[in-house]
């Protein structure tokens, strides 16, 4: 069978938009997230934390807390099996500390008990002598060479020296001769900048509900981005054979990469295989703001040639990303993505990884990139400040496009970063008038967009309806999305299909729900496994009426005779082949496994007018347009919801947000009320174009959309504050506090 | 790939004993049951039932109960969607009354509140005002002209004439003249029998969970033998796609036919569409007993006409079964089964479904064939007494075998059954001494087994391990089977693989547990899903290794070159592919899908020494041995162990177990305390011996074995009393009133 291409083909499902499935369940709370399930006899597990950022664990003595009625197990590191390799034993030593806690919050031990009270109680009567050592949480300051070494022996060979041991990673990027491109520059600009650690801040904490059986099988109910990648963890966690240990992700309330790593999971387990009994664990607030990951603080240099007619001679970046006390590769992306949105005859770019005492760093929403993208971004925009030139011009002069050889080393193919910034420049909103205090700003944003092992099953009920099997949880509408691409397939009404994500011995292996791979890769497998079940319709349908396999063919959601034969057989439709199924072989279905390549990057561009309170130093969203290229939009109205999540998370990171530490090292803003995410009365309604320039990697032309629209923000309002105030912060959050002691210095 | 054929195959994995998966668990009560699942917000359900065997229902006032505090919803039949075929409509109007109660205990109404106790107070709530009907029990009475009618206008139009509307269904089966045979005989016996409708006995209760969302998706956890029945069932009495309901089957407490319809599962779904809330329902005892389905109690004439050297010259029946209040084709089993295990040139069996005031017939082990082959293996050995000729010698004489016409239409291919008979006729326990008041009797037993709509997943995880979904509740072991199955064609270890039974979106259509038919079908397609692996970890390799695909083999768990390429490259094992799976195309699986056929029939041989207390009349089984063709056994210890109940089954229902109704229609006995099944102190160790003769219908030789044992032991009892005290019971149970007043009468 033939395939329209994504560019011709007319679309009946796709690029409708079907009511959001789950809405209601999940603001009702009636949806099942992680703490919602339990099981009979099931004990409640709570983790004992450092007090210290940095503490030498002398010694653990359980013993009162065990003598305790209803305290039926307490775990430490020592219960857990020790795994080979460095990434499973640096979960395990986060999980439950080894020999020292390397940050306010480290889990020590846990407990589980009859009940939550008695699990409290406990955890008092766990005594841990610590011996207290020196810390550091600045990024800076920990890569000096004196500072405290919070992990010796874990630098790679690649550092440079000069530095602490806590400098554990270096990567380097670009290419052509930077020296040289600056040399031919106009202006050169060079500037350093700061980024604090901001958290996903989703709103179901961490929770899971774990059951070990007494013939070594293990259960495990949890909220997770990925079931599968829990499952690995565990099963090297706990010793025990993939196979063996089955994970069902709960519904989930927020994730944004937050919940790509377990934290609880294998505690619960070990917890339920010392005493027998299911174990549920359920993070407070607290717990996941100090010890679950944030992303990266930065401290990152930038410098920028241009000539006085905008064009970029060169640009280069240091970059140092502390991922908190375990060796962290995230700033390898915001290496990569620092310059991508150009087209560059001269780049370099390097990237340092550094350890501090905080919370191991989690991905957080295009890892890595808005961070390294707000420092170029702003660069670009005190150039063009500098010039008086317009941002879009200057941006569409150096634009990557297909055939750039980009920034980080691949070339680009079809991507749609020209296009997105010709329909921002043209919008009304870039020519609308501003007033006192206020400016404008625009930024550029990048992510890659990912692939990766994916697996889809696809059966087809004898009432005509289908059910499609995916393994990735639904962060942002992909059950949805894949209904609609499976329906669309096969002709089908949208109604009639329903997928599930089913849990790790249901299906294959899939990749974590991250880098905006889901819609792309699982809706890749989805059409090829509904084309696997055309294919096997068709057979069956050929077999009935006597005809080879190649004389009918699969139309308008039936088999119709193809060839000499049309006109011959009325044709068959899905529903009258499904009734029959069992009379032609069995069961319908189609399958698809692979490791999907060619996900397609993707680009954003944010126009934002800001408004400075010069008496306060707040700053005032007053209006926020995204522009994207989503490659097919499959359910605009999620589409949206991404670019719009995306922005307001971005805006949040650009002006309050951050991870405050005091001298004592602890962090001393565990809570949503000092930790300041954006709410509904903070902001405008965000407003938003897509753009569809088709991914050829992809049978409709899909590209991922989650991640990118988190990356423009930052510099967007650092470029709009800096037209509205005259002052450019190169430190973030961009506070009232710090604005306001900007505008008087 | 060439495959081994099951003869000459050198099983590795297949025919150990692996240590019982779930065995702790399942004891302890630590394993997830139906009464097991939770959710938030979750009411309880119960059900108001007819206190009349026969009674319209003039009206329901269900507002008192709806204005108590905690009650949430009330359902009638009503609620329900109204299904197009007669099937669906049956069980809708079982679940929830129509317009009249057809039993006693018949629900008629459910409601759902906030706890167990406001729920049974809103029962008493609820006023139904009832129009009393004459009623009847008996199937014989019920066949009579002037019967009650049950349900009229449900007679098709294969039932003769003359007998009351009760009179459902009338099937014939045979071949010959019997007629012509029966006067070539030198004696003719012809006696009436009846049995008892007895119970599956299984110890948990039906209980469930289920939950509408309000996007009109269906979430149903329960104990059932068929999840997919339970969607179907449920999909058509809500009026919903099946796409849209996800049914997940708890771990079973014993099914034995008896879950493989559905009571209060619609209904659960019905009250939580109707409140919003998930729906808990757990059926107490009482209402298992009077209200889910027993077996048929029956009526049967056998007519069997002997030479005096022990041949078989004819033989006849007619069967009258009762279905309970709702049309049933038991009676279809019964009539083809009776004469299954004998070579006959003339037999012929007719079987007549009637309805009665009872609770609707639900499959019992082997459904129909126990009291079938009991009133013809009771014949049979009259007539072997009568002319004092050994019961095996007669049996081998007219045994069924290769070739023979079955006395139901079929020619058998490769069966057991002279096979089983050679083996128990050699045995010692056939020729140990008997004491005083002792007897020996032997029966033959036969069950069809089933095939049918079967899918299986088979994914190879990237440690090496390997995960199979099925989707057919394990009631006897077959998880077990399926991973040692899988095992042995991937030339892995057993515990390298761990299989589980998914729920009905996470893998296609599924036949219930039925029939013997899961270790039979979903082994085959296990089989076939591990060579469909096989194959792409070949095609991957050879592309490795830049072969063609049909230049490297399997060969003992890894693939290795074939043919002139032989020794060229080093084999790669199973683990060593899957471990770069991601490298070569993604993850690696293999799925089937098949309706499947070529079961193989199934004969068993028992042979039972009783002994009969002449004051008391009671029965005390004193050896007990199973001799049953199992085809190759999987897993042996699971074989004896379905020979072993199913023969316990037996001895209850030969001794004991029995509905009783009284003159008003009520169930006297609705408990285990007045419904007596068998305890281990009431009987010896049933010895088993497993004969193994190849199905050439599965690759590895497998037959179904889980029913065929339930069959014998009702007339190797009642032929072991005959010899043990000299009198021949026609009626089950052979209670110790039975045998007292038989032995003074």
């Amino acid at each position: 069978m033939a395939f329209d291409a994504a560019k011709d083909r007319q679309f009946k499902v796709v690029g409708t938009r079907p009511r959001r499935p789950d809405g209601i369940d999940k603001v009702t709370g009636k949806a099942q997230y992680g703490a919602d399930m339990s099981a009979p006899g099931m004990l409640h597990g709570l983790v004992l934390r450092s007090p210290h950022p940095h503490a030498r664990i002398v010694g653990i003595d359980a013993s009162a807390a065990l003598d305790m009625a209803g305290v039926k197990a307490v775990v430490t590191n020592a219960d857990l099996a020790e795994p080979e390799d460095d990434f499973y034993r640096d979960i395990k030593d986060n999980v439950l500390a080894r020999d020292k806690a390397l940050y306010d919050g480290h889990a020590v031990a846990a407990v589980a008990a009859t009940s939550l009270e008695i699990a409290l109680a406990a955890l008092d009567r766990i005594e841990v002598e610590y011996e207290v050592l020196p810390h550091v949480t600045d990024v800076d300051a920990a890569m000096a060479p004196d500072a405290p070494v919070v992990q010796p022996g874990r630098a790679d060979e690649t550092v440079p020296s000069g530095h602490s041991e806590n400098v554990t990673g270096y990567w380097q990027f670009g290419h052509g001769d930077p020296e040289g491109g600056f040399a031919k520059a106009d202006k050169i600009v060079e500037r350093s900048f700061k980024t604090a650690a901001t958290h996903q801040g989703y709103i179901e904490p961490h929770a899971c509900l774990g059951s070990m059986t007494s013939d070594g099988k293990g259960e495990l109910w949890c909220c997770t981005q990925g079931q599968y990648m829990v499952r690995s963890t565990c099963a090297a966690l706990l010793g025990m054979d993939a196979s063996q240990l089955r994970v069902t992700a709960s519904e989930i309330g927020g994730g944004f990469g937050g919940k790509t790593t377990t934290f609880i999971e294998p505690v619960a387990l070990a917890l339920s295989r010392k005493c027998g009994r299911p174990v549920k664990m359920v993070m407070s607030r607290e717990e996941v703001f100090r010890a679950t990951g944030p992303t990266a603080s930065s401290s990152i240099d930038v410098k920028i040639g241009m000539t006085s007619d905008g064009k970029v001679t060169a640009g280069a970046a240091t970059l140092r990303y502390q991922g908190g006390a375990f060796p962290s590769e995230t700033v390898l992306f915001g290496a990569q993505s620092a310059f991508a949105a150009y087209d560059l005859e001269a780049v370099r770019t390097e990237g340092f990884s550094v350890l501090t005492n905080r919370p191991k760093e989690a991905a957080y929403r295009a890892p890595g990139a808005p961070m390294a993208v707000y420092a170029v971004e702003s660069v670009v925009d005190e150039l063009c400040q500098h010039f008086g030139l317009d941002p879009f011009e200057v941006r569409l002069k150096n634009a990557a496009r297909k055939g750039t050889l980009s920034s980080y080393g691949p070339t680009f193919d079809e991507i749609g970063l020209v296009a997105t910034l010709e329909a921002a420049q043209a919008h009304a909103h870039y020519s609308a008038p501003l007033g006192p205090n206020q400016g404008r700003g625009i930024s550029c944003g990048f992510w890659f967009n990912f692939g990766g092992n994916t697996c889809v099953s696809l059966n087809v009920n004898d009432d005509g309806t289908v059910g499609v099997t995916e393994g990735n949880p639904d962060i942002g509408g992909s059950r949805a999305s894949i209904s609609m691409m499976a329906a669309e397939e096969l002709g089908i009404p949208y109604e009639k299909v329903r997928t599930v994500v089913t849990d790790t011995n249901s299906l294959g292996f899939n990749d974590v729900t991250d880098g905006s791979r889901v819609t792309f890769a699982v809706g890749l497998a989805t059409i090829n496994a509904a084309r696997a079940a055309k294919a096997e319709m068709c057979r069956r349908v050929a077999k009935l009426w006597g005809l080879e396999e190649d004389a009918v063919k699969w139309e308008n959601g039936a088999v119709v005779p193809a060839g000499p034969n049309a006109g011959k057989h009325e044709s068959m439709s899905l529903a009258e082949i499904a009734a029959i199924a069992d009379q032609t072989g069995g069961p319908i279905a189609g399958h698809h496994e692979t490791n999907a390549d060619g996900a397609g990057v993707s680009f954003g561009v944010h126009i934002c007018d800001a408004e400075v309170d010069p008496e306060t130093g707040a700053t005032k969203v007053l209006r926020y347009t995204v522009f994207q290229d989503a490659g097919k939009a499959v359910h605009p109205d999620y589409v949206e919801g991404q670019m719009q999540g995306g922005a307001v998370q971005g805006i949040g990171w650009a002006l309050n947000e951050e991870y405050i530490y005091g001298d004592d090292g602890k962090l001393q803003n565990p809570g949503f009320l000092d930790y300041r995410v954006p709410v509904a009365s903070d902001l405008p309604p965000i407003d938003t174009v897509i753009l569809e320039i088709p991914n050829p990697g992809h049978p409709y032309g899909v590209r991922g959309v989650g991640e990118t629209s988190i990356v423009p923000p930052l510099a967007a309002l650092s470029n709009a504050i800096s037209r509205a105030a005259g002052i450019r912060l190169a430190e973030l959050p961009m506070s009232p506090p710090r604005i306001r002691a900007a505008l008087r210095g």
